[in-house]
């Protein structure tokens, strides 16, 4: 499994990416499920992929084969974020073009999908959910986050706390504690988690940093939630009863 | 979709359940998913139920049948809780035996499950999972809550806070959020929610609820919680990046 989340706020995009892939429980690895195409002051590109992972990585290297013989249309030359997502697409369908008759002799389908986000030069920040079929979808002011993978135990964290406006800070501890409870329910999504905060009109990837088991940062922000969260408990107004009343 | 939990506390047995039915966005409607067997002082069970409503309401009927005309073995008058158990599993066949073959037919399946638990006397509080097949597990100390039907998005409250000695009254609010944090992720799942605190030994159900849609408690509760989280990630220590330090 895998999971990923893309948040588009007023002040940026925030990515992450969890790297953990499996054939069976005793079959697993980790791969970087995060791709980064930057030209740092003109563009930045992220991809978050899901899906079986052949498929994903044929169409990330066709990504950047286009882009190293200088195709003329590839992702670091198109004009808009809406022209990237196409090309994403495009490349999807011809991985599904080459390898889905195979697969569907083993009853396997082409199941890769990506969360693009990121910024052109004359762009506003843009985010975008693209589907295995390669249709997409884009992020709103009023559906501002998109997950895949194992999205449903870190959607009630996502849904509770952010909002468009929220500012980076706080998408971020929220975005990781998501990634907290999701681990904590799901072998299958594992450490490290790749994660970038990415400034708007900075139009350069500062804020990348990658969560290994164990990290300091992560770690105590796990168990101060954990902690805070029992001692919330206590505080909110409790049940009452009609035999709670003295006899 | 459904949402039931059970919890073995060492205080007591918590029960929940929403009450929400649909085949169909277009075609919804409120069942109460709890069904108490009583004797006060004598015995209590509770049984949670989900899947699909024929298969669930026939078992009950079944069950309550066998009692109204005083089979030498039904659930009011065998010795053990999991004598209980098997009942409800051999209900389930009987229904499966029955209907099995109709529903394969259009290719739908028997898949009533359910959440059983309670006490009788001479006995602890017991508490069981019982699959659509018929065979079911029994809650310990170490895996001491069942879910059932829409458990992904509740489940990380339920792991973060729940252990098996926490307090019945914290547990119920705990529960409480978890069905809150399952109602905005899908609408599958609704109020009202019936709701059981039952006391070690009390051998009565003296503490049962109905929350309906605007419930006074539920809905301070819930939004009590929502305002603490959100102030909550403000204290929650902030990631540091190179550059915020002063160029």
């Amino acid at each position: 499994m895998t999971y990923c989340v893309g948040v588009l706020l007023q002040e940026g995009l925030i990515f992450a990416s969890d790297s953990r892939t499996h054939a069976g429980v005793d079959d697993f690895a980790t791969f970087c499920k995060m791709t980064v195409f930057e030209e740092a002051g003109a563009r930045v590109l992220v991809l978050l992929s899901s899906g079986n992972l052949a498929g994903t990585q044929a169409v990330i290297s066709r990504l950047k084969q286009r882009v190293e013989t200088a195709e003329p249309r590839n992702v670091m030359n198109v004009e808009h974020m809406f022209d990237v997502a196409e090309l994403v697409a495009d490349a999807m369908r011809e991985v599904d073009h080459r390898d889905g008759e195979s697969l569907a002799e083993n009853e396997i389908t082409f199941d890769a999908s990506f969360v693009l986000g990121g910024q052109i030069r004359g762009e506003s920040c843009r985010l975008f959910r693209i589907y295995a079929e390669g249709n997409f979808i884009e992020a709103t002011a009023d559906t501002f986050y998109f997950q895949t993978g194992e999205t449903k135990y870190g959607k009630p964290m996502l849904q509770r706390v952010l909002r468009n406006n929220t500012s980076m800070g706080e998408a971020a501890k929220c975005v990781l504690i998501s990634f907290d409870s999701t681990m904590r329910s799901n072998l299958s999504v594992g450490m490290p988690i790749d994660f970038i905060c990415y400034r708007r009109d900075s139009l350069r990837v500062s804020r990348r940093r990658r969560f290994a088991d164990g990290d300091a940062y992560f770690t105590a922000l796990r168990d101060d939630w954990s902690r805070r969260t029992l001692a919330m408990f206590a505080q909110l107004p409790g049940l009452e009863w009609p035999d709670d009343a003295p006899q």
